[in-house]
C-alpha cells in the first residue's frame, strides 16, 4: 500500500509536557502545514528508553487511519551522526533516529522499503542548519509537515537503509520450561505490561505465571478478582500484563521495566491473593 | 433542547498521559470522523475515582458550546455487565459507564432523558469485539465519533435508563449546626475544593470554616491574604475551597479527597495564619 | 509589522493538566471561535513562576507562524487591581497580566505598543461578570479567542501601557571575572538552563562552567561525554546549559531554579566526571 497522508501527525517523545518542548514542535508543524491534525500519542517515555517507544508505537498505528504520520523523537544519540529513518508500514509513515526504535515495527510488520533519510535532500524545504540537540523541533517536525501535507514521498528523501539498528532488549524465549520474557512498560495503573504475546501463552496447557514470589493463573479481566489481589491477563494489546485490581501492582511488588517474567505450563493454579 | 452535534468531543478519564491510551482513543475518533475537534478536558482524575470525574464534569460542561459530545471514561467494572449511558443535558451529550458517575449532572441538571446503550445496536457500525479492558478505545471513542458526525441520535442507541447508578460519596449535610461536607478534590496547586456549594454559605449569617485545627472566615480572593497563610474561599466553580496563599493547602494540612469540612454560622473570625 | 490573526492560539499556564481548568478555557475558546487551532504550549510552569513563563515564551514564540495569539495565564494576583497587557511583537500577539511575565518579551524584542487592556471595552462582547479566582477561563479565554478571529485589533482594547511591571529576576552579570548568572529553569530532562546567553559565552576565551563543586569546559552535544558524565552547553534554545549525560543534572547535583552559575575565561579544562 503506497504511502498517501490523510494531514493526521502523531509525536511520541521522551520530552514530557512539563516544557514547551512539544509545543514547539507543534508551533513548527502548523507553521509548514496549517491544517495538520496533531495528535500526542505519548510524551511520557522513559528518559532514553528507545525500547519502550518501539514497543508502544507497535501496539499502537493499528488504531490510526492509513496516511498518518507518526514522528518519534527518543533520541539519545542526538546530534550525533545517527541516521534518521522513514519507513513505511501498512499504509503509514514513521519517522524515528535509526537507534532501534522502529525494529519492533520492522520485525512484526513488512514495511514496505524503509529509507534512510539523506539530510541534504531536506534542504529544498529549507530543513538545515540544525542545533546539535534538539532535532525534535529542528528536523522531525518540519520533516513530518512536509511528508503530511504531501510535499514529498518518503521515497525522495533517501535510499533503502538496508540493515537497521536492532531492539536494545532480547526477545521472549521459549523452552520446554515454558516461556521467559520481561517486564517492557509499566503503564499509568501500575500496571507491569510484558514482551509475552498472547499466541505464545494459548500454545501452554493451564499457563500460571509466576513474578516475584507470585503465581497466577490467566484471569479475563480486573474485576475477576478482589481490590487489592493480583491477576495475569492479556492484555487489551494482545500482551501478557500483570496487574492488582483497583491498585498498583508495581507499587505493590516493587517491580518496573526489565523485570523478569515467566509462564509455566500446567500445574494448580494458586489465587494471586498475598498474604 | 435536541441534541445538535456541534463537532467537538472532550475526553475525561483516569489513564493519565504517562501511556498512549488517550492518543489511541484520538486516532479510533480521527479515523471515523476527520474533522472532530477533540479537546481533553482531564485526563487526572485518580484512578477508579468515579466521583472526581462527576463533579469535574458537572461543573465543566457549561463552559463548552451546545452540541457538544463529553466522554468520561473512569471505569472500575469495565468488562463487567456495567451499563453504558448516553445522557442529553442542556443540549450538550454525555457518555459514560453507569456507575455514580453521571450522578452529580443527573441530579443538578435535567437530563432530556438518559439512554441505556444496547450494545447490539452498534453493530450497523462496526463498533463490536470488544476487548475485556479498554472500553475508552474500543466502544466509547467509536461511538462518540459516530454521535458528534451525526450518523445517529442518542436516541436511537436504546431505552431510557430509568434509575441509574448513585453517586458513591453521601451529600452534605445541613443542620441546626452547620453544614458538614467533604473534599471532593485536590487541585495541582493544592487547593482543596469541597461539595459545599455558594448558595448553602449564603444562608449562614457570619460564615466561618472548621477543616483540621483552622477557624477560617471566607476570603474573596488568593490575594486577601500573605504568602503561606490558609484561606477559605467559593472558587471560581461556585465551590468553597480551602487554599493557602501561593503555598499548597493540601500538602501542608497533609488532607485530600474525603476529609470532613464544617462551616458553622457567627462566632468571630479567627485568622487563617498558624502558630 | 501589524498583527493579523492565523487563527493559531497558544496556552501557557502554571494550572498543570491534572485538573479541568486547560479544557475550559479550550471549550470557552471553541465556543466563540469554532476553527481556532490551540496549541498548549505548557502548563508545567512553576505555580506563580512569572519568570519561568516569560523566559519560555520570550524562547519560543519565534517558531510558531505570524498571526499567532499568545495567551500566558501564571497569575498570583488575579482577583487584584493588577493590569492586562496585550503586546504585539514580531507580528504576533501576547496576552498576559502585567506582573513581569512579559518583560523577556519587551526587553529582547521591540513590541509595537504594548496595550493596557481596557475592561470595560471587552463588554461589547460579554466578557464580564469575571470571578476573583479564574481569570484564564472568564478573560484571558474569550479575549483570545476574539482578537484570533479577528474580532478587533489589539488597539481597541486601550491605550499605551508606557511602563509595564520588571521581571523579577536579575539579569546576569558581568564582571573582568566573567559572567554570574542563575538556573532559570530546570527541564523534564534534569537539564539546568541557565539565563547566560551564547553570545556572551563567546566574549569569553575558552570560558569553563563553575555550578556546585563541577568546572567545566564547553561541550557542543549530550553525546560528547559519557553516560552519567555533567556537562555545559549551548543548548538548543541558545542559553548555557548545565546536563548530566542519559540522566539528570538537577537530581545527582541537587539543585534547582535560581542556582548561582559562573563562567570564567581561560585556564585549564576540567573533566566534567566527578569523583
Amino acid at each position: 500500500m503506497p504511502f498517501e497522508p490523510c494531514g493526521i501527525i502523531t509525536l511520541t517523545t521522551d520530552f514530557g509536557l512539563v516544557d514547551p518542548f512539544v509545543g514547539i514542535m507543534k508551533g513548527r508543524i502548523l507553521g509548514r502545514f496549517p491544517t495538520a491534525r496533531i495528535v500526542d500519542l505519548t510524551h511520557g517515555i522513559g528518559p532514553q528508553a528507545v525500547e519502550e517507544a518501539g514497543f508502544w508505537l507497535e501496539r499502537s498505528i493499528g488504531y490510526f487511519p492509513a496516511g498518518t504520520v507518526h514522528v518519534a523523537v527518543v533520541d539519545p544519540g542526538v546530534g550525533t551522526a545517527r541516521a534518521v529513518l522513514a519507513a513505511p508500514i501498512d499504509g503509514q509513515l514513521l519517522l524515528a533516529p535509526d537507534n532501534g526504535l522502529l525494529a519492533p515495527l520492522a520485525a512484526r510488520h513488512t514495511p514496505e522499503g524503509i529509507i534512510r533519510v539523506e539530510l541534504p535532500r531536506l534542504e529544498r524545504f529549507g530543513i538545515r542548519a540544525l542545533s546539535a540537540t534538539f532535532h525534535g523541533r529542528d528536523l522531525f517536525a518540519p520533516l513530518a509537515a512536509e511528508l503530511a501535507r504531501g510535499s514529498c514521498s518518503p521515497e525522495e528523501l533517501g535510499d533503502a537503509a538496508g540493515v537497521i539498528v536492532r531492539a536494545p532488549l532480547p526477545v521472549p524465549r521459549r523452552s520446554s520450561e515454558g516461556i521467559e520474557g520481561h517486564v517492557i512498560t509499566v503503564d499509568h495503573f501500575g500496571n507491569l505490561i510484558t514482551d509475552i504475546e498472547a499466541s505464545e501463552l494459548a500454545s501452554l496447557a493451564h499457563p500460571h505465571v509466576e513474578l516475584a514470589e507470585l503465581r497466577l493463573p490467566l484471569s479475563r479481566t480486573y474485576a475477576d478478582v478482589f481490590p487489592g489481589e493480583y491477576l495475569a491477563l492479556v492484555n487489551s494489546f494482545g500482551r501478557l500484563e500483570i496487574a492488582r485490581a483497583q491498585s498498583s501492582a508495581a507499587a505493590g511488588l516493587a517491580l518496573g521495566r526489565g523485570a523478569a517474567v515467566r509462564v509455566r505450563p500446567g500445574g494448580e493454579p494458586i489465587a494471586g491473593r498475598r498474604a
